[in-house]
Protein backbone atom coordinates (compact mmCIF):
# COMPACT_ATOMS: atom_id res chain seq x y z
CA UNK A 1 0.00 0.00 0.00
CA UNK A 2 0.95 3.61 -1.08
CA UNK A 3 1.54 5.46 2.48
CA UNK A 4 1.47 8.82 1.06
CA UNK A 5 -1.68 9.84 -0.66
CA UNK A 6 -2.69 12.99 -2.33
CA UNK A 7 -5.81 15.23 -1.83
CA UNK A 8 -7.15 17.78 -3.69
CA UNK A 9 -8.61 21.23 -2.00
CA UNK A 10 -12.80 21.41 -3.16
CA UNK A 11 -13.78 24.28 -1.42
CA UNK A 12 -12.28 27.40 0.41
CA UNK A 13 -13.32 28.70 3.73
CA UNK A 14 -14.46 32.68 3.79
CA UNK A 15 -14.29 33.85 6.90
CA UNK A 16 -14.39 36.82 9.82
CA UNK A 17 -10.88 35.85 11.13
CA UNK A 18 -8.17 36.99 9.51
CA UNK A 19 -5.81 35.18 11.81
CA UNK A 20 -5.58 32.71 13.86
CA UNK A 21 -5.26 34.64 16.90
CA UNK A 22 -8.96 34.90 18.18
CA UNK A 23 -10.71 31.83 16.79
CA UNK A 24 -12.28 30.31 19.79
CA UNK A 25 -10.59 27.16 20.17
CA UNK A 26 -13.84 25.63 21.24
CA UNK A 27 -16.30 25.56 18.23
CA UNK A 28 -19.97 27.05 18.23
CA UNK A 29 -19.52 29.00 21.06
CA UNK A 30 -19.88 32.25 18.94
CA UNK A 31 -23.19 32.30 18.40
CA UNK A 32 -24.61 33.98 14.56
CA UNK A 33 -21.07 34.61 12.51
CA UNK A 34 -21.71 33.02 9.38
CA UNK A 35 -19.00 32.10 7.06
CA UNK A 36 -18.97 30.51 3.06
CA UNK A 37 -17.72 27.85 1.78
CA UNK A 38 -16.58 28.75 -1.64
CA UNK A 39 -16.02 25.54 -4.13
CA UNK A 40 -13.26 26.02 -6.74
CA UNK A 41 -13.69 25.79 -10.28
CA UNK A 42 -13.78 21.74 -10.43
CA UNK A 43 -16.24 21.55 -7.86
CA UNK A 44 -18.50 24.52 -8.95
CA UNK A 45 -21.27 22.31 -9.72
CA UNK A 46 -24.57 22.36 -8.15
CA UNK A 47 -25.17 18.58 -8.91
CA UNK A 48 -22.54 18.04 -6.29
CA UNK A 49 -24.68 19.60 -3.81
CA UNK A 50 -27.89 18.06 -4.70
CA UNK A 51 -29.78 16.23 -1.67
CA UNK A 52 -27.36 18.72 0.98
CA UNK A 53 -30.36 21.01 1.71
CA UNK A 54 -32.13 17.87 3.46
CA UNK A 55 -29.48 18.39 5.78
CA UNK A 56 -29.40 21.25 8.91
CA UNK A 57 -25.72 20.30 9.46
CA UNK A 58 -22.17 18.88 7.51
CA UNK A 59 -18.79 17.79 7.93
CA UNK A 60 -16.31 19.96 6.67
CA UNK A 61 -13.14 18.17 6.43
CA UNK A 62 -9.79 20.82 6.20
CA UNK A 63 -6.46 21.81 6.63
CA UNK A 64 -4.46 23.96 9.25
CA UNK A 65 -3.37 26.55 6.95
CA UNK A 66 -1.76 28.56 9.23
CA UNK A 67 0.11 25.82 10.58
CA UNK A 68 3.68 25.53 9.00
CA UNK A 69 5.60 22.34 10.19
CA UNK A 70 9.05 22.92 9.77
CA UNK A 71 10.61 19.75 7.52
CA UNK A 72 13.95 20.28 8.29
CA UNK A 73 15.82 17.37 9.93
CA UNK A 74 17.04 19.46 12.99
CA UNK A 75 12.81 19.60 13.32
CA UNK A 76 10.98 16.28 12.17
CA UNK A 77 7.99 16.97 10.55
CA UNK A 78 5.87 15.92 13.67
CA UNK A 79 6.50 15.53 16.95
CA UNK A 80 4.50 12.88 19.08
CA UNK A 81 3.36 15.25 22.18
CA UNK A 82 1.54 18.61 22.26
CA UNK A 83 0.95 20.73 24.61
CA UNK A 84 -2.93 21.73 24.86
CA UNK A 85 -3.65 25.53 25.70
CA UNK A 86 -6.51 24.26 27.41
CA UNK A 87 -4.56 22.38 30.21
CA UNK A 88 -2.48 25.85 30.70
CA UNK A 89 0.15 25.19 28.00
CA UNK A 90 2.04 22.78 30.73
CA UNK A 91 1.34 19.54 30.34
CA UNK A 92 2.22 16.86 27.46
CA UNK A 93 -0.10 15.24 26.21
CA UNK A 94 -0.25 12.40 22.83
CA UNK A 95 -1.12 14.24 19.51
CA UNK A 96 -3.65 11.60 18.48
CA UNK A 97 -4.94 12.64 22.06
CA UNK A 98 -5.98 15.88 21.40
CA UNK A 99 -7.12 18.40 18.18
CA UNK A 100 -4.03 19.98 18.32
CA UNK A 101 -2.86 21.44 14.29
CA UNK A 102 0.55 20.25 14.75
CA UNK A 103 -0.17 16.64 14.08
CA UNK A 104 1.33 14.07 11.34
CA UNK A 105 -1.77 14.99 8.94
CA UNK A 106 -2.71 18.58 9.54
CA UNK A 107 -6.21 17.46 9.07
CA UNK A 108 -9.24 19.28 10.90
CA UNK A 109 -13.31 18.06 11.19
CA UNK A 110 -15.72 20.37 11.56
CA UNK A 111 -19.45 19.67 12.22
CA UNK A 112 -21.51 23.25 11.21
CA UNK A 113 -25.01 24.22 10.76
CA UNK A 114 -25.76 24.41 7.22
CA UNK A 115 -27.66 27.85 6.83
CA UNK A 116 -28.19 28.33 2.83
CA UNK A 117 -26.62 26.90 -0.34
CA UNK A 118 -26.52 29.47 -2.63
CA UNK A 119 -25.79 29.99 -6.20
CA UNK A 120 -24.93 33.90 -6.94
CA UNK A 121 -24.20 34.13 -10.66
CA UNK A 122 -22.87 30.51 -11.23
CA UNK A 123 -20.98 30.79 -7.92
CA UNK A 124 -21.80 28.12 -5.76
CA UNK A 125 -21.21 28.30 -2.21
CA UNK A 126 -22.57 26.83 1.54
CA UNK A 127 -23.75 29.14 4.31
CA UNK A 128 -22.29 27.97 7.08
CA UNK A 129 -22.78 29.17 11.49
CA UNK A 130 -20.13 27.62 14.09
CA UNK A 131 -17.23 26.52 11.45
CA UNK A 132 -14.77 29.32 13.28
CA UNK A 133 -11.92 28.52 10.74
CA UNK A 134 -9.44 30.90 9.55
CA UNK A 135 -10.22 32.61 6.09
CA UNK A 136 -8.35 30.94 3.45
CA UNK A 137 -8.96 27.60 4.68
CA UNK A 138 -9.01 24.75 2.48
CA UNK A 139 -11.69 22.55 2.52
CA UNK A 140 -10.84 18.67 1.31
CA UNK A 141 -14.28 17.59 1.75
CA UNK A 142 -18.34 18.35 2.99
CA UNK A 143 -20.52 15.28 4.61
CA UNK A 144 -23.88 14.90 5.93
CA UNK A 145 -23.65 15.15 9.55
CA UNK A 146 -25.57 11.74 10.24
CA UNK A 147 -27.33 11.30 13.52
CA UNK A 148 -27.12 7.77 13.36
CA UNK A 149 -23.18 7.56 12.95
CA UNK A 150 -22.07 10.37 14.55
CA UNK A 151 -24.21 11.25 17.81
CA UNK A 152 -22.35 9.36 20.38
CA UNK A 153 -24.34 10.22 23.78
CA UNK A 154 -22.23 8.31 26.03
CA UNK A 155 -18.82 9.44 24.92
CA UNK A 156 -16.96 10.50 27.65
CA UNK A 157 -15.16 13.73 27.79
CA UNK A 158 -11.59 13.25 28.51
CA UNK A 159 -9.42 16.33 29.62
CA UNK A 160 -11.74 18.19 26.83
CA UNK A 161 -14.45 19.49 29.06
CA UNK A 162 -16.11 22.39 28.01
CA UNK A 163 -15.22 25.39 29.60
CA UNK A 164 -16.75 28.68 28.90
CA UNK A 165 -14.31 30.89 31.14
CA UNK A 166 -16.15 34.40 29.41
CA UNK A 167 -14.56 37.61 31.17
CA UNK A 168 -15.62 41.11 31.43
CA UNK A 169 -15.24 42.97 27.64
CA UNK A 170 -14.97 46.70 27.55
CA UNK A 171 -15.89 48.18 24.53
CA UNK A 172 -15.96 52.21 24.24
CA UNK A 173 -18.80 52.89 21.50
CA UNK A 174 -17.25 55.47 19.35
CA UNK A 175 -14.78 52.44 18.87
CA UNK A 176 -17.26 49.67 18.41
CA UNK A 177 -19.44 51.68 16.18
CA UNK A 178 -16.17 51.68 13.49
CA UNK A 179 -17.18 47.86 13.51
CA UNK A 180 -20.05 46.67 10.76
CA UNK A 181 -22.79 46.21 12.58
CA UNK A 182 -23.42 42.29 12.14
CA UNK A 183 -20.06 41.88 13.00
CA UNK A 184 -20.04 43.68 16.44
CA UNK A 185 -21.55 40.62 18.79
CA UNK A 186 -19.72 38.03 17.52
CA UNK A 187 -16.68 39.96 18.24
CA UNK A 188 -17.64 40.83 21.62
CA UNK A 189 -18.62 37.20 22.38
CA UNK A 190 -14.99 36.35 20.84
CA UNK A 191 -13.42 39.44 23.25
CA UNK A 192 -15.27 37.72 26.39
CA UNK A 193 -13.78 34.12 25.15
CA UNK A 194 -10.33 35.64 25.81
CA UNK A 195 -8.73 35.51 22.83
CA UNK A 196 -4.89 35.25 24.75
CA UNK A 197 -2.69 31.98 24.55
CA UNK A 198 -2.34 30.35 27.82
CA UNK A 199 0.97 31.33 27.85
CA UNK A 200 0.37 34.89 27.52
CA UNK A 201 -2.30 35.47 30.32
CA UNK A 202 0.71 36.59 32.73
CA UNK A 203 1.66 39.59 30.15
CA UNK A 204 0.47 43.12 30.65
CA UNK A 205 1.57 44.19 26.88
CA UNK A 206 -1.17 45.28 24.92
CA UNK A 207 -2.89 42.95 22.06
CA UNK A 208 -3.90 43.06 18.64
CA UNK A 209 -6.23 40.97 16.80
CA UNK A 210 -7.15 40.99 13.08
CA UNK A 211 -11.24 40.63 12.25
CA UNK A 212 -12.93 41.32 9.12
CA UNK A 213 -11.49 44.06 8.09
CA UNK A 214 -10.43 46.16 11.13
CA UNK A 215 -7.41 45.72 13.58
CA UNK A 216 -8.58 45.67 17.37
CA UNK A 217 -6.47 46.47 19.80
CA UNK A 218 -7.05 45.49 23.77
CA UNK A 219 -5.31 45.23 27.15
CA UNK A 220 -6.00 43.45 30.10
CA UNK A 221 -6.61 46.13 33.39
CA UNK A 222 -7.81 44.59 36.67
CA UNK A 223 -9.42 40.88 35.11
CA UNK A 224 -10.99 43.19 32.27
CA UNK A 225 -10.52 43.11 28.26
CA UNK A 226 -10.56 46.82 27.51
CA UNK A 227 -10.24 47.52 23.70
CA UNK A 228 -8.66 50.69 23.02
CA UNK A 229 -8.70 51.03 19.56
CA UNK A 230 -10.01 49.86 16.18
CA UNK A 231 -8.41 50.49 13.18
CA UNK A 232 -9.08 49.70 9.43
CA UNK A 233 -6.68 47.04 8.34
CA UNK B 1 -2.59 27.78 -1.81
CA UNK B 2 -1.65 24.94 -3.17
CA UNK B 3 -4.49 23.15 -4.26
CA UNK B 4 -2.92 19.19 -3.88
CA UNK B 5 -1.77 18.56 -0.27
CA UNK B 6 0.37 15.11 0.20
CA UNK B 7 -1.31 13.49 3.84
CA UNK B 8 0.65 9.81 5.32
CA UNK B 9 -0.66 6.74 6.56
CA UNK B 10 0.09 6.60 10.17
CA UNK B 11 -2.27 3.28 11.30
CA UNK B 12 -3.49 0.59 9.25
CA UNK B 13 -6.59 -1.28 10.35
CA UNK B 14 -6.85 -4.80 10.46
CA UNK B 15 -10.23 -6.29 10.59
CA UNK B 16 -12.42 -9.04 10.29
CA UNK B 17 -13.48 -7.50 6.42
CA UNK B 18 -11.29 -9.06 4.27
CA UNK B 19 -13.70 -7.70 1.29
CA UNK B 20 -15.65 -4.98 0.85
CA UNK B 21 -19.09 -6.92 0.46
CA UNK B 22 -20.34 -7.42 3.82
CA UNK B 23 -19.45 -4.54 5.57
CA UNK B 24 -22.78 -3.02 6.82
CA UNK B 25 -23.25 0.34 5.55
CA UNK B 26 -24.34 1.61 8.96
CA UNK B 27 -21.47 1.96 11.62
CA UNK B 28 -22.36 0.44 14.55
CA UNK B 29 -25.10 -2.35 14.00
CA UNK B 30 -22.47 -4.81 14.56
CA UNK B 31 -22.12 -5.39 18.26
CA UNK B 32 -18.74 -6.86 19.93
CA UNK B 33 -17.00 -7.20 16.57
CA UNK B 34 -13.54 -5.67 17.46
CA UNK B 35 -10.77 -4.24 15.29
CA UNK B 36 -7.43 -2.90 15.76
CA UNK B 37 -5.67 0.13 14.64
CA UNK B 38 -2.32 -0.72 13.94
CA UNK B 39 0.59 2.33 14.00
CA UNK B 40 3.18 2.10 11.49
CA UNK B 41 6.89 2.17 12.07
CA UNK B 42 6.98 6.35 12.36
CA UNK B 43 4.41 6.67 14.24
CA UNK B 44 4.77 3.54 16.37
CA UNK B 45 5.25 5.73 19.83
CA UNK B 46 3.47 5.31 23.00
CA UNK B 47 3.65 8.97 23.87
CA UNK B 48 1.96 10.17 20.78
CA UNK B 49 -1.19 8.42 22.23
CA UNK B 50 -0.63 9.53 26.11
CA UNK B 51 -3.88 10.68 27.34
CA UNK B 52 -5.80 8.97 24.38
CA UNK B 53 -7.05 6.20 27.33
CA UNK B 54 -8.98 8.98 29.00
CA UNK B 55 -11.58 9.07 26.39
CA UNK B 56 -14.35 6.25 25.20
CA UNK B 57 -14.93 7.44 21.50
CA UNK B 58 -12.27 8.46 18.84
CA UNK B 59 -12.62 9.52 15.45
CA UNK B 60 -10.68 7.41 12.66
CA UNK B 61 -9.31 9.45 9.27
CA UNK B 62 -9.05 6.83 6.44
CA UNK B 63 -9.40 6.14 3.18
CA UNK B 64 -11.29 3.88 1.11
CA UNK B 65 -8.67 1.32 -0.09
CA UNK B 66 -11.06 -0.58 -2.43
CA UNK B 67 -12.55 2.32 -4.20
CA UNK B 68 -10.76 2.59 -7.43
CA UNK B 69 -11.61 5.95 -9.15
CA UNK B 70 -10.75 5.35 -12.73
CA UNK B 71 -8.62 8.49 -13.77
CA UNK B 72 -8.24 8.06 -17.67
CA UNK B 73 -10.05 11.26 -19.46
CA UNK B 74 -13.33 9.12 -20.65
CA UNK B 75 -13.71 8.80 -16.86
CA UNK B 76 -13.11 11.22 -14.84
CA UNK B 77 -11.65 11.07 -11.48
CA UNK B 78 -14.78 11.90 -9.62
CA UNK B 79 -18.75 12.34 -10.50
CA UNK B 80 -20.93 15.39 -8.98
CA UNK B 81 -23.76 12.52 -8.39
CA UNK B 82 -23.92 9.21 -6.91
CA UNK B 83 -26.90 6.65 -5.89
CA UNK B 84 -27.09 5.73 -2.24
CA UNK B 85 -27.70 1.96 -2.02
CA UNK B 86 -30.20 3.26 1.24
CA UNK B 87 -32.64 4.73 -1.12
CA UNK B 88 -32.48 1.93 -3.55
CA UNK B 89 -29.62 2.71 -6.27
CA UNK B 90 -32.17 4.67 -8.79
CA UNK B 91 -32.17 7.91 -7.27
CA UNK B 92 -29.01 10.30 -7.75
CA UNK B 93 -27.78 12.54 -4.63
CA UNK B 94 -24.97 14.56 -4.96
CA UNK B 95 -21.49 13.33 -4.00
CA UNK B 96 -21.07 16.01 -1.61
CA UNK B 97 -25.10 14.78 0.43
CA UNK B 98 -23.90 11.72 1.10
CA UNK B 99 -20.73 9.67 2.57
CA UNK B 100 -20.28 7.77 -0.57
CA UNK B 101 -16.46 6.44 -1.38
CA UNK B 102 -16.91 7.26 -5.00
CA UNK B 103 -15.57 11.31 -3.95
CA UNK B 104 -13.16 13.58 -5.23
CA UNK B 105 -10.83 13.03 -1.67
CA UNK B 106 -11.78 9.02 -1.01
CA UNK B 107 -11.38 10.33 2.80
CA UNK B 108 -13.99 8.79 5.62
CA UNK B 109 -14.64 9.54 8.86
CA UNK B 110 -15.83 7.09 11.60
CA UNK B 111 -16.52 7.64 15.32
CA UNK B 112 -15.46 4.06 17.29
CA UNK B 113 -15.36 3.07 20.78
CA UNK B 114 -11.89 2.86 21.95
CA UNK B 115 -11.45 -0.35 24.17
CA UNK B 116 -7.69 -0.72 24.66
CA UNK B 117 -4.27 0.64 23.69
CA UNK B 118 -1.99 -2.46 23.75
CA UNK B 119 1.32 -2.56 23.37
CA UNK B 120 2.48 -5.71 22.12
CA UNK B 121 6.72 -5.98 22.07
CA UNK B 122 7.01 -2.68 21.06
CA UNK B 123 4.24 -2.54 18.73
CA UNK B 124 1.00 -0.22 19.35
CA UNK B 125 -2.36 -1.06 18.41
CA UNK B 126 -5.79 0.34 19.44
CA UNK B 127 -8.32 -1.71 20.02
CA UNK B 128 -11.58 -0.66 18.46
CA UNK B 129 -15.50 -1.47 18.05
CA UNK B 130 -17.73 -0.50 15.48
CA UNK B 131 -15.11 0.55 13.07
CA UNK B 132 -16.70 -1.61 10.36
CA UNK B 133 -13.63 -1.03 8.07
CA UNK B 134 -12.01 -3.36 5.30
CA UNK B 135 -8.94 -4.87 6.55
CA UNK B 136 -6.00 -2.93 5.39
CA UNK B 137 -7.95 0.18 4.99
CA UNK B 138 -5.56 3.43 5.68
CA UNK B 139 -5.78 5.28 8.81
CA UNK B 140 -4.82 9.17 8.40
CA UNK B 141 -5.05 10.63 11.54
CA UNK B 142 -6.85 9.69 15.02
CA UNK B 143 -8.53 11.78 17.23
CA UNK B 144 -10.48 11.93 20.35
CA UNK B 145 -14.53 11.87 20.51
CA UNK B 146 -15.15 15.41 21.99
CA UNK B 147 -18.78 15.60 22.98
CA UNK B 148 -19.09 19.06 23.12
CA UNK B 149 -18.41 19.80 19.52
CA UNK B 150 -19.06 16.60 18.06
CA UNK B 151 -23.04 15.94 19.49
CA UNK B 152 -25.63 17.61 17.71
CA UNK B 153 -28.37 16.56 19.48
CA UNK B 154 -30.61 19.00 16.97
CA UNK B 155 -29.31 17.48 13.10
CA UNK B 156 -31.87 16.82 11.04
CA UNK B 157 -31.79 13.18 9.59
CA UNK B 158 -32.35 14.08 6.04
CA UNK B 159 -32.91 11.10 3.72
CA UNK B 160 -30.11 8.92 5.70
CA UNK B 161 -32.69 7.95 8.90
CA UNK B 162 -31.26 4.79 10.14
CA UNK B 163 -32.87 1.38 8.72
CA UNK B 164 -32.80 -1.75 10.81
CA UNK B 165 -34.41 -4.20 8.36
CA UNK B 166 -33.17 -7.47 9.59
CA UNK B 167 -34.19 -10.35 7.72
CA UNK B 168 -34.20 -14.34 8.81
CA UNK B 169 -30.93 -15.87 8.82
CA UNK B 170 -30.50 -20.03 8.29
CA UNK B 171 -27.46 -20.82 9.42
CA UNK B 172 -26.55 -24.30 9.88
CA UNK B 173 -24.93 -25.50 13.21
CA UNK B 174 -22.37 -28.09 11.16
CA UNK B 175 -21.55 -25.11 9.14
CA UNK B 176 -21.23 -22.32 11.91
CA UNK B 177 -19.05 -24.43 13.72
CA UNK B 178 -16.51 -23.86 10.86
CA UNK B 179 -16.65 -20.00 12.04
CA UNK B 180 -14.02 -19.09 14.94
CA UNK B 181 -16.28 -18.82 17.74
CA UNK B 182 -15.72 -15.31 18.75
CA UNK B 183 -16.81 -14.01 14.97
CA UNK B 184 -20.27 -16.26 15.08
CA UNK B 185 -22.50 -13.84 16.74
CA UNK B 186 -21.14 -10.84 14.89
CA UNK B 187 -21.57 -12.86 10.87
CA UNK B 188 -25.24 -13.89 12.09
CA UNK B 189 -25.84 -10.04 12.84
CA UNK B 190 -24.10 -9.27 9.78
CA UNK B 191 -25.95 -11.44 7.27
CA UNK B 192 -29.16 -10.12 9.28
CA UNK B 193 -28.10 -7.14 7.90
CA UNK B 194 -28.57 -8.43 4.24
CA UNK B 195 -25.12 -7.97 2.55
CA UNK B 196 -26.44 -7.72 -1.07
CA UNK B 197 -26.55 -4.54 -2.79
CA UNK B 198 -29.78 -3.11 -3.71
CA UNK B 199 -28.99 -3.74 -7.24
CA UNK B 200 -28.42 -7.45 -6.61
CA UNK B 201 -31.52 -7.94 -4.32
CA UNK B 202 -33.80 -9.44 -7.26
CA UNK B 203 -31.23 -12.13 -8.43
CA UNK B 204 -31.47 -15.37 -6.91
CA UNK B 205 -27.79 -16.33 -8.05
CA UNK B 206 -25.52 -17.58 -4.51
CA UNK B 207 -23.70 -15.20 -2.59
CA UNK B 208 -20.01 -15.12 -1.88
CA UNK B 209 -18.59 -13.15 1.35
CA UNK B 210 -15.28 -13.59 2.23
CA UNK B 211 -14.59 -12.73 7.07
CA UNK B 212 -12.22 -13.70 8.97
CA UNK B 213 -10.61 -16.58 7.82
CA UNK B 214 -13.40 -17.93 6.11
CA UNK B 215 -15.31 -17.73 3.00
CA UNK B 216 -19.29 -18.00 3.45
CA UNK B 217 -21.68 -19.25 0.65
CA UNK B 218 -25.67 -18.22 1.09
CA UNK B 219 -29.02 -18.05 -0.92
CA UNK B 220 -31.74 -16.39 -0.69
CA UNK B 221 -35.11 -18.21 -0.55
CA UNK B 222 -38.46 -16.91 0.66
CA UNK B 223 -37.08 -13.91 2.16
CA UNK B 224 -34.64 -15.67 3.78
CA UNK B 225 -30.73 -15.85 3.79
CA UNK B 226 -29.99 -19.54 3.89
CA UNK B 227 -25.92 -20.35 4.54
CA UNK B 228 -25.19 -23.07 2.36
CA UNK B 229 -21.18 -23.80 2.27
CA UNK B 230 -18.57 -22.00 4.59
CA UNK B 231 -15.11 -22.25 3.16
CA UNK B 232 -11.69 -21.85 4.58
CA UNK B 233 -10.10 -19.00 2.60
Amino acid sequence: MNDIHEIRQVAVMRSAFKQKYGIPRQPRLVQGLKSEVVFGDEFNNPDAVRGLEEFSHIWLIWGFSDTKIDMTEEHPAWKPTVRPPRLGGDIRKGVFATRSPYRPNSLGISAVKLLEIRDDNGQLRLIVEGADLLDGTPIYDIKPYIPYSDIITEADEGFAKSIDNSIDVEFPDDLLAKVDEEFRAPLIRILELDPRDAYDRDSAKPCKMAFVNVDIEFVFRDGRLVVTAVNEL
